[in-house]
């Protein structure tokens, strides 16, 4: 298909800001702009507020690099957390997953990303420095490395088990297995293979 | 799944307000939303004001009612275009996919809306006064009529076809039928009898 052309320059510039984003065409873009186009001025105000100020304003936690609107967040900040676990994660997305789950009381440390010579990013880009950092400091006893299982993920978690291993901190990694709800056939033999392994004693809830 | 808690709540806000438009839900807020903080501010800023002014300052043309930049539209303004040949639409995305075809070199008519006696959409509702007026000034010769196929825009055109009956000015309507690289197998019967009724001499381009 061609590009589309607007008769309007504001409706161009909505659309063609809008399609910049991931998985947003320029037919969804004019699917969204003309929704807008239908709610008040005040709604669409909001909205536009609501992205220039979250980019404006967001802070990272300083103490796990999560997402904040202070300079300490809640997780952090949170007395009634378990202090002495540390989840290292790659992004704040998966902070927001783990939480979701319920499970977890612990604390999180925020990489920013994970080691991949493809992509250029070394561990200096990461904030490994800041988690050996908050090692040292001596509290944490328990280190859960919670990444996805690729290349990229496993290389980063050999990465800081070698790192921190001279600091006799105990460290896990999330499980691998057969999802929740998934049929046995259709899991992957590798899965499957590492479900077996780690097996677990049947318990009834 | 439950809703998400985050722990921020700028990231908070505009999740759920992104997550008020079509189609888009939490999860794909969220995944805008992290998009978004990855880009730079002045971008976000851009984004965020594109919508505001477009919402804000959008005008309507004040004879097609196409969306418009000023308050004649350029397609109204330009003298190149056939003044005598009127299409008549639904919405504004109409006038968009019709001047995409590059086949239409006359001048439009927005209705912003189609008569719905389930939804409550009359003709009054519509700019259907405003169109007679039109042809009343006496230039207009031929009214294309181009709504979508469904019960409330074959109302449509019945209604304007009777409102308009009295100023001797042809009335058309675009053609029905198979799809352009549709299989005729899987065209549906209703669509495959019109194609036949309105066959057309055979051409070589």
């Amino acid at each position: 298909m061609n590009k589309q052309v607007f008769s309007s320059e504001l409706l161009e510039t909505a659309v063609s800001e809008l399609s910049k984003m991931p998985s947003i065409g320029r037919k969804t873009a004019l699917r969204l702009v003309l929704h807008l186009l239908r709610q008040s001025e005040n709604d669409v105000e909001i909205l536009g507020n609501a992205l220039i100020d979250l980019r404006k304003n967001i802070t990272y936690c300083h103490i796990c690099h999560n997402i904040s609107d202070v300079e300490v967040c809640e997780i952090c900040s949170n007395k009634q957390r378990d202090s002495q676990t540390l989840c290292v994660v790659e992004s704040i997305k998966d902070v927001i997953s783990i939480e979701n789950t319920q499970q977890y009381r612990g604390l999180y440390h925020v990489l920013g990303g994970v080691i991949s010579p493809i992509e250029g990013i070394g561990p200096s880009d990461l904030e490994i420095e800041s988690l050996i950092q908050r090692l040292k400091s001596g509290q944490i006893t328990e280190i859960i490395l919670a990444f996805s299982a690729t290349m990229e993920g496993d290389t980063t978690a050999f990465y800081i088990y070698r790192k921190i291993s001279e600091y006799g901190i105990a460290v896990t990694t999330i499980a691998r297995g057969v999802a929740v709800g998934d049929a046995l056939e259709y899991a992957d033999e590798i899965t499957l293979g590492q479900s077996i392994i780690n097996r677990v004693n049947y318990k009834t809830k």
